[in-house]
């Protein structure tokens, strides 16, 4: 069996491009015990992948030089030796770019997912809103944020895979909710599509303003997609014991050199305010929990999402790029082959 | 009755000096209805009042141009327009650098704290280990970063008034305290008087290092008083679900232009850090507890503290700068005449 690979081959600076990652086609190896041979139908394309290319801390190992690059995968168990999964097996893991993947079954300590029920839903949904970018939306909001009725909730990256989930579940929980994109074309999605009480683009508006036109009572909860000037901007508009979840900062991931972090961190200290960090992976023990909530939700209508699926391995790296030039309309995912 | 008093004429870049704040001798001005007039005998110089003089928002309203700074003061009620006080009570409140105060005996909401109890202890400490520096050491500790036995907690400016008094309160609940502070005397100062199991000069270690040889597990906790570099190197040390009691910015208050943030607010994020800013005004209905608290454990001689006096109301802009150069020995504080 011929497994089509891309390969870190050299650091990044900024974004990857086939210096960095390197395409070559070589045969599957043979498994050794305890492993398990997986053929990818769906990868999961996501900002986070480019900070493991590089070589500093971070909750996963950087990609080693040579290894395939890193990044969620839903396959078919094709072969084990391993007597926990079994050929058929539905499972949902950190893998590679790559047609194949010889694993352990393990990421870190954690057993890799088996799907036992799709809840009647395409199997990419578990990549998106049933996966990590579902999952992000669902505990920021539920755990991190806990709005109350009626309070401002500002997302950033609103029109994103995870932000326009956010603003569906902080409405459902009764807050007003206030999106944050880079286009007017954007903004209007957010409204008309995703329930939005309000959209500002921050690239045509003055974003202090229009804040403060959007919300004339302050703003109680932030969901934090981008950092840099934008989350400046929000400490000076947040509510005393405002709350911001910490979730990723798009706007750090290719720089080249150090970003600052905000200006305004005096804010934190003077409105009592605040932010707390958070991954998916503190909340393992109550996936259970989010899966039966967001499928309910799903099944119900209540909340829309959108899933850009290119087909074909090969255009895995090009592809990657569109995250970050806001090229992409929804979940990112590559379905590994046509049908 | 002459008033001696320190007003702000001019908001300071930087340290303030005679040309931003200007002393006069007035009269005392008479009471209308519902006013009480205070006769100083502390005054409780702390760093927030730089902030105060500028005119940016923050907890409190920038002291008006013309105002007396503004400061914490401990004084006795010599005449009253205000069923609530009567001549004689001993009052806690924001007053300011002046001899006589007149005031509503309210601040904010809030009304100005009477000391019924003094429990044995002198006048002065309800403006240090008793007052807003005991407090804040004691809530940041107790509520924010609630340490179990044995994790490590680092506090910044640890021979301040604040951090000599968090790494006490944090002893008693067994956590393992290492002090940060900017001489080999201080640092002496820590582990000898303060009873520290680690003291790290920051000016002339490499810091990074120093915390890394102090914490061989990693620190679980943060007590900043200082921001800029070290909570950016502090974030680099933390481990998974950390937490950062955000005191102060003391890095920043004479700062000229704006100081960037941390530049590695990323570790936020994929450390699932908690950063919680407080003030004491959050826990008004819980200063009780904290008293008896702080003073029972000052009866038992488990916390030392220093207080540094300066007699005479004409030394307090003189005296103000100590606290940003490194000059104070201890909570400063004006006793405003000799008795």
């Amino acid at each position: 069996m011929l497994n089509r690979r891309f390969l870190l081959s050299q650091r990044p600076q900024g974004l990857p491009t086939e210096e960095h990652v390197t395409y070559t086609e070589e045969p599957v190896k043979a498994l050794k015990d305890g492993e398990i041979l997986i053929k990818n139908d769906f990868i999961s394309l996501d900002p986070a992948i480019r900070g493991w290319m590089d070589d500093v801390p971070s909750y996963l190992p950087p990609i080693a030089l040579g290894d395939p690059v890193r990044a969620t995968t839903i396959g078919k168990v094709v072969d084990s030796k391993n007597s926990e999964f079994k050929a058929g097996d539905l499972v949902l893991g950190l893998n590679g770019w790559e047609d194949y993947s010889v694993s352990t079954g393990f990421v870190g300590p954690n057993k890799m997912g088996v799907i036992e029920d799709t809840f009647g839903l395409p199997l990419e949904y578990f990549l998106s809103v049933l996966g990590p970018t579902g999952l992000t939306a669902y505990f920021g909001v539920e755990d991190i944020l806990r709005p109350k009725k009626d309070q401002a909730l500002v997302v950033s990256a609103a029109a994103g895979a995870v932000g326009s989930i956010v603003g569906q579940i902080a409405k459902i929980k009764g807050a007003k909710t206030i999106g944050l994109a880079g286009s007017e074309e954007k903004c209007q999605r957010l409204t008309s599509r995703f329930g939005f009480d309000s959209a500002i683009n921050y690239h045509t508006n003055n974003l202090d303003a229009a804040i403060k036109e959007a919300t004339p009572n302050g703003v109680d909860l932030y969901f934090d997609n981008v950092g840099g000037d934008i989350l400046d901007t929000l400490l000076l508009n947040m509510n005393d014991f405002g709350r911001i979840a910490m979730c990723g900062m798009i706007s750090q991931y290719n720089a080249t050199e150090p970003v600052p972090g905000p200006y305004n961190m005096w804010q934190v200290v003077v409105k009592s305010l605040t932010l707390q960090g958070f991954l998916i992976r503190d909340y393992a023990d109550r996936f259970g929990e989010a899966f039966e909530s967001l499928a309910h939700w799903l099944n119900d209508g209540l909340i829309k999402h959108e899933d850009h699926v290119v087909v074909g391995l090969e255009k895995t790296l090009d592809s990657f790029a569109l995250l970050f030039n806001g090229g992409n309309q929804g979940k990112l995912t590559i379905k590994v082959r046509q049908d």
